[in-house]
């Protein structure tokens, strides 16, 4: 068979790029060529982690049907979360901890969905199950990407699967998870040199929820007022992405990851599903939610259950 | 957690009703409350399983949401092959090995397919991987589903997966593959008795091609042309269906067990996409399919690409 190649969601975070190039690995030494891709350069928290294993960044591609039929996705399944052209190639396999939705394929396909903290959990079952030994700098993409995807464990999210992933990957790369943990999350909270363009859009995905199309973005910090000085800015680029780009609602999920709470901003003209799904009062376009870090579970399920 | 329901698709085959039985087993086992139930009666082949086994068949549900919050699938994941209901209840997991299609959760779930030849192929990696004992009577039933599924291992869908499966059941269940398959086979193929009504819808599902609604039936047999001595009927009955069901075409797969070929009778008014999918000519509604058994692999993609 032909070379797969082997990617997370559009604006990469570290779970999609760590699981694609521990996926692509694990197949390469299944025999089956494949080549980890990205659909968009790494943030700085994943260079972060790239940098410190000695891993160059995968290659950026913008469409896939030009040099291969199959492809295999990690860390997502929406296709308006994925390349461009999904729709024209063979998808041969999925490895996600999403909800399924705008996803379908022709052929019988591996479809591995658990729902766990991190893609890169299920990558590690996958090893065992096929008793392929991971090499170091591998092992700490995927713990990298469990430290992102659970806030280092506190996510609600995050299970006892996840812990015992990272404790052991944590091994295998030799680093102290609690160290290497927050080191790796401090490097990506440095939000102060972005423009507002780059922070609403570093970690945004599309969902559509009823008949609408919202868009969640969210970035993590340390000090959320930090960011909301510039909210009149912010509020302006998410009008203007509304307004281009053809969404009903922005969502702006801005999380203190050393607090564990959120605040969010919202534009858009459907703003009352969002003060139902989080029973707040949306006041200056911004609400407080306290304990939520969580877009997958703690926004939206919420959100969409509001929407329907 | 309360209780789930565990079900294969409608029109159950024996994977249908065997995969759920052993589903909902190895979530007993698991600490998880789980009953199968089936969205039909079994039948013929599926029954002779059961009774060769000692097991009685699941009870047949015909909505899920009056009785409880979290189901489970199996053998099946587009909704208008499940309940009618399924999208009022939350869908915790899925172990299929057909493409993914017309489903979506609102939350993360887990979801295993593989592209084998049979669910209980899966489920019984998933009792090895959970290192949970099968009793005997559910390995016959898983066994019987392979032998099913695959035509005794004979169908094109049938991988190494599947063969070592059907050895390992057969030896836990305490039979010889080769004559219990037969037998099992040979008992869904008694087709005299059947109405025309019944022998049309026994195996039928439908499947969405394009803008249209495509029904696809099966039926068995060791001898094709006995069952086309009722064709005038059969017609009548699928254009009836059609009309009343809002199928745009009905397909009628008559396969031949033992030469391992099939028969197809079409009714509707957009057949050009079926003769170009299997290049043939159809003359009297009819056309011979040489080496074709199985819907999954040599039916539904080829005319699923010829609808589009």
């Amino acid at each position: 068979m032909s070379k797969s190649l082997v990617f997370g969601h559009q604006n990469p975070d570290t779970d999609a790029i760590g699981a694609a190039i521990a996926f692509a690995h694990l197949q390469n030494q299944l025999g089956h060529e494949a080549e980890a891709v990205a659909l968009g350069t790494p943030n700085e928290e994943t260079q972060f982690a790239l940098d410190t294993f000695g891993l160059t960044a995968p290659r950026v591609i913008e469409t896939v049907a030009n040099e291969v039929e199959n492809v295999m996705l990690v860390d997502h399944n929406e296709f308006q979360q994925s390349v461009a052209d999904i729709q024209e190639v063979n998808i041969l396999a999925v490895v996600d901890h999403h909800r399924i939705a705008n996803f379908e394929t022709a052929n019988p396909l591996y479809y591995r969905a658990e729902p766990v903290g991190c893609t890169s959990t299920i990558v590690l079952k996958l090893y065992k199950e096929n008793q392929i030994v991971i090499p170091k700098e591998i092992a700490g993409m995927m713990l990298s990407a469990i430290i992102s995807d659970t806030l280092l464990l506190k996510s609600p999210t995050c299970t006892k699967e996840d812990i015992a992933a990272a404790q052991e990957l944590a091994g295998l790369a030799n680093v102290d998870l609690e160290q290497y943990g927050l080191d790796l999350l401090k490097a990506g909270t440095n939000l102060a040199d972005k423009t507002v363009e780059v922070l609403v859009d570093l970690d945004a995905k599309s969902f559509p929820m009823g008949d609408k199309t919202v868009r969640i973005a969210q970035v993590n910090t340390v000090d959320i007022n930090e960011l909301f000085e510039r909210q009149v800015e912010l509020e302006k680029t998410m009008a203007v992405m509304n307004e281009e780009q053809g969404f009903d609602l922005f969502v702006l999920v801005v999380t203190d990851i050393l607090e564990n709470n959120s605040e969010i901003l919202v534009v858009g003209d459907v703003t009352t599903p969002v003060e139902k799904a989080f029973s707040v009062t949306l006041e200056n376009n911004r609400a407080f939610l306290p304990g939520v870090v969580s877009r997958k579970k703690q926004v939206v399920p919420q959100l969409t259950a509001a929407f329907q």
